[in-house]
């Protein structure tokens, strides 16, 4: 019997298999009742959930908001991205006030709030977790992305059906702005777990945090899967089943922070590889018939992949972001209620 | 049979006047239910209406997000002001999301995001309903207001009774701050549809869209009004049962931009006009006995009309307010929800 | 009988000692509730609580807006921290808007929005009061907090039980920023009233308002208490039941304005007192046993008191954090819909 209630989900990694599963099957729930325009269970009835927003968002908020509404509750919007991290009160005493407010407390911390310097985020979500007794759920920082990971996963299997054995591309893409990589390391780690055969395809340079990469090692190796890196992003595509294309800054970078490394230095780098974009003529040309072409959004049209295999017949992003709703509902409902009502 | 379930409104001149008059007969009930202190339908139970602001307001969120949790619903006020129009991802992906996290969308969309370009605003909120199949409501652009000129028909209907023959003065007014023409269109169109004496009054100079102008001129053919634009404010008010003093920019200044016309040769053309505002005495001296001044608020007191006149017995802005408050609520409900309940 | 239904809440000064202590059963049985995890009576449900914010704010608003949802009904969040005060449309028009549109209207207006001209908030709050029928809620202005002294009180009084009597020190303590006195104010106002013997401890030029220091001290005379002023921190701790450790700016930049009196000024005097600051010793060695420190939060920590006092067995900031919840439920709950439901 799988009990999630006042469970933190900081990152799948620390969810089992048997948790993550209740969890998809909570949201391939919600999904035939939000389809079939039934009213959902009040599971959250005249809760809140407090969404704590040190980065900006729009669509993680916006699922998360709408969510909580649907299931009778209420997504307090706080955005705190004004709020230079360390100045001001201890991380403590907002956590411990949010945790007296709250039924559950969400939170979004990366990229510029943290001048992209990878591993400074995650902390003060832990901070947050340690000192809070309610559910504490990371809406994304500069390492993880749990609850986009359980919507990919779930559109991936819901057209793919069997996951074991599918060859699943993340590909590094071209684009002319930085972001942190969360929602690669989201989607390797879930992926892995599922007995997918990962590839993960980028350019020199751009090579992630080891310790994550033997985690997804790991749990290739668990689940009976794979995971390979590869710097050819043509070789990856090659009988893939799945292709993610999606930009991320340099290893580099991340070291030392944006500001110190260079915005321009950096986007030098991505030039170089310019022509990593995904296109319809790699799909048809490389993949496996009926292949999908995932994205967690926003994409930038035109350089990490083109309108038309965006908007084209393998694309499958806006099934994505529909499942990431009910992704996101099933987590809150679970953690913060202990009765997902289905 | 009038079924607006689904619908859009982008601007009334889209509505027919069936469903015009659906939408004002469920204000009206609202507004006796408000007025009794008794307990709205809950037709928007825990549904979402997501307001996406592109331009600041109060006074129109104010009314969405209060409409809608009377309603027993939720208003996600999302501020994107901080977003530059063309920057960033696709308006198609936005839109596409927001249609699947939510029952009803609101878009804001005016003025200084635009750079007061006039024309430039509106085809954004084509482009959300064009691909949203949910409910698109124009909560103000740069050429409309469609649920505000709701509202203020509402209230002229309320004071004035039968609106067939009334004279109604839209004016310009003076201001030292610039605002964009959408509640100038709004009420044009709408005041022309019920058989007014329409009457626009402006110095030369702040001439509005000319195709706008020929559908106030086929309205008023149609209803059995009349339309008529002279420079002569003093003259437009003789015998006027309605007036409506307001700013708006000059037509040139729409045609490139403010940043390129300039703001201080712009309000050095308003200054020659700076005798255009509204009196009591105006009011006492030429208009019909029992006249009544309206505005959309926020007026510019001291610049567009005396303080005297708008807290005098001739004002009717607070109730115009309230009744701006139901028309949105009859909006939300009869798209969002079909039934409401009334 | 007490009946607060309609009643504005701008100081606890105005309200009689039958009408707080309803207020406090009130936020007493809520508590009750709340900790036992059952169902709020949804009192306010389907009503808005429109919460003005010119001055950004967390704890505050999180406060009002969970317990908004707790009780049934929506905290509209409104941040007007971007409108220059005086700019724009009359105050007068924007309460009448939210009278309309809400069934309480709460308003925070302190501290840079006044550049912390000491006296220059309250008339904003007023004037809102002064022309809404509705419940007008102070969330904190430059003068008054009242909400916060009836958490204030309610923690006190059930951690000393009887008041009467009991030693409660109000302690300037350093900080190396600026904040207005409204929470001292607040504290010094309520606790006078319930009989405590208060001393406020400050160095010289740290004066406060001395009408708000007659209205303490005319309370003393009435409830039996007694109130004291003294330049001496540590004589002032010396059997002591409680002490609230804060900073506050001086009267003379109170006078002018921190602009034009100057933070580097300001901030020079404040460390001529930087010993000014709780510890765990001065507790230990001066207070009585069983003493509990006490803070509205944020606290600089490190500045004001140490992190050992605050994390400390007499501290009970998060106990208070949590009667602030509470309490604000009950002022709402009996001005918005006069049946608070226990």
């Amino acid at each position: 019997m799988v009990d999630l209630y006042m469970k933190d989900l900081i990152t799948t990694q620390e969810w089992t298999m048997d948790e993550i599963e209740e969890a998809l099957r909570v949201a391939a729930r919600y999904k035939q009742i939000g389809r079939a325009g039934r009213e959902f269970p009040p599971v959250l009835k005249n809760k809140n959930f407090f969404m704590v927003f040190f980065a900006p968002s729009t669509r993680t908020r916006g699922a998360f908001e709408a969510g909580a509404t649907l299931l009778g509750g209420h997504g307090v919007y706080v955005d705190v991205s004004t709020t230079r991290l360390g100045a001001g009160e201890a991380v403590k005493d907002v956590a411990k006030m949010y945790d007296i407010y709250a039924h559950g407390i969400g939170v979004r911390l990366l990229d510029k709030v943290i001048d992209f310097k990878y591993g400074t985020g995650n902390p003060v979500i832990r901070e947050f977790a340690r000192v809070a007794k309610k559910p504490v759920i990371n809406m994304a920082d500069d390492m993880f992305h749990p609850t986009q990971a359980l919507g990919d996963i779930m559109v991936m299997r819901e057209k793919l059906k069997r996951l074991q054995g599918k060859k699943f591309v993340v590909m590094w893409a071209y684009a002319s702005k930085i972001r942190g990589p969360c929602s690669i390391h989201a989607d390797l780690l879930i992926a892995s777990r599922f007995g997918m055969d990962v590839v993960l395809a980028h350019p020199p340079g751009f090579e992630l945090d080891p310790k994550i990469m033997g985690w997804v090692r790991e749990n290739a190796k668990e689940s009976g899967g794979s995971f390979e890196i590869v710097n050819d992003y043509k070789e990856a595509l090659k009988g893939a089943h799945a292709v993610f294309p999606r930009s991320w800054h340099t290893w580099q970078l991340g070291q030392v922070g944006l500001s110190q490394f260079g915005l321009e230095r950096e986007l030098e780098i991505h030039r170089k590889y310019r022509d990593w974009m995904l296109t319809q003529e790699l799909v048809d040309d490389l993949m496996e018939p009926g292949a999908i072409v995932t994205h967690v959004l926003p994409v930038f049209r035109g350089e990490e992949a083109t309108d038309e295999v965006m908007d084209g017949p393998n694309s499958v992003i806006y099934e994505q972001a529909e499942d990431n709703l009910y992704a996101k509902m099933a987590v809150m409902a679970l953690t913060m209620s202990g009765d997902p009502g289905v």
